[in-house]
């Protein structure tokens, strides 16, 4: 196998797990991996298995074309983007599962989809066996649980996080950014908009996680068009809601606008 | 690490999994590993999260200087003993669930066994990076469910599953063994006297496999001083329990015997 050949004359692998549907997000973790390891790999496989029954495995957008080039031109050596069957076979019935990191927030409003996430990339370790995996902040949650996965079960990989992209009005870049009208498209500015405010917060004033998160809520349910899922500020290791101010913290967002759930988190630093 | 700078030299490496107190089937593993790889590896750890609360996990048997011992004779390159604080930190919360093969046999009488051996072994792969494992077939269920975690999560060794080693009269070597009071090992002997049985009807008549595994049960059944928990024919591959005659199938037999839980198995061949 490439990366096999690869480690025999030295070089560090970096893998880069995508759902394909490429964006500036994914292109940043694609050049990272780039300028740290001797050989790239990205994957891109929309995996059914962390997509709920009521959700959009059907309609995830598909642009392998354009993803390839991309890949090509932020410097992957190598793209896998094997089939369902391929990743599946006939009699699978094994997976992965993160208890407590995956029980709240994304995972109890979509159940089962971390573990098909962690089942899938333990997967993709194994076939890929690299060194380095890079994951994007915006799935704050997801490379949470990935590297807790990792340690947990010894994988030799080192996990590294990479910072959200952001649109120039703050909307971090999704795949499902695509699916907004431009009136919605509009409105989901207002997910950065509430995080810029509760960093504001943080640092500037007295105010308690707990009265942060209250003002997060506030303004996205004041705010037509957004249905809100969660806003809240965490512990940025367990994810468990604050009450007091701490050094670290996280603020974690999900809201539906229009048909499209959308996440966007930052970190906070409390003064 | 050792089992990389064997690689590089271009050496395989091997790994016998173990809860220590060896007899010889583990030996067999061993050498049977020594004969195949470069590197041998052999692990010893008696992995708590695969005992039930009422099972005989403080009581095990731990004999390490006698296990390094034969580790090395039988040609071990490096021995692996881990504590239980090394294999699982205080935040541990993922587990390797193979669901179907994990839920009949053992697994119904043993809740959360598999569990906890599908992690330890995924774990011990992943700390050794070996090329192939060894695993015997006196715990046959233990090591289709291996075989299935490493298909379904791609991890890159080849499972060898070593032949059952028995002692002169046909009792399976196993490490709790040592527990049969003189009256106890001489009853247990019934177990394979009750395979070999099997494996005769199977060969020499026209009984079906639903026939063959009542003549097992009755058989057993009664014998004094055991408690049968299970003896059955199966399919190899799915474990489901035959009633028809098929070219191969497994015949199972799980047992109490005074306070001693012992299992056994043969392959079989219909005429």
């Amino acid at each position: 196998m490439a990366v096999r050949a690869a480690r025999l004359q030295g070089r560090q692998t970096g893998i880069v797990p995508t759902m394909g549907a490429l964006h500036e997000g994914h292109v940043s973790l694609i050049e990272r991996a780039r300028v740290e390891c001797g050989f790239v790999v990205a994957t891109i496989f929309v995996n059914p298995t962390q997509f709920g029954p009521n959700e959009d495995f059907t309609k995830y957008p598909r642009t392998l074309d354009a993803d390839l080039q991309m890949c090509e031109a932020a410097g992957a050596d190598l793209v896998f983007t094997p089939s369902a069957s391929d990743m599946y076979g006939q009699h699978a019935q094994t997976f992965v599962r993160v208890t407590k990191l995956s029980e709240s927030l994304e995972g109890a409003h979509r159940p089962g989809h971390f573990d098909g996430v962690s089942t899938v990339v333990a997967k993709l370790f194994n076939i890929a066996e690299p060194d380095r995996a890079y994951f994007g902040q915006k799935d704050f949650q997801q490379q949470l649980i990935i590297r807790r996965m990792v340690s947990d079960l010894d994988f030799p990989i080192e996990i590294i996080t990479c910072p959200i992209v952001r649109e120039a009005d703050g909307l971090a870049m999704s795949s499902r950014n695509r699916y907004l009208t431009p009136e919605e498209r509009a409105t989901a500015t207002e997910l950065s908009q509430t995080l810029k405010m509760a960093q504001k917060l943080a640092a500037e004033t007295q105010l308690s996680a707990a009265e942060i998160s209250q003002r997060m809520q506030q303004r996205l349910s004041g705010t037509p068009g957004i249905e809100l899922s969660y806003a809240l500020i965490a512990d940025p290791e367990t994810l468990e809601p604050l009450e007091d101010r701490q050094v670290t913290a996280v603020a974690l967002i999900a809201a539906r606008i229009g048909k499209t759930r959308l996440i966007d988190n930052e970190i906070l630093q409390f003064r």
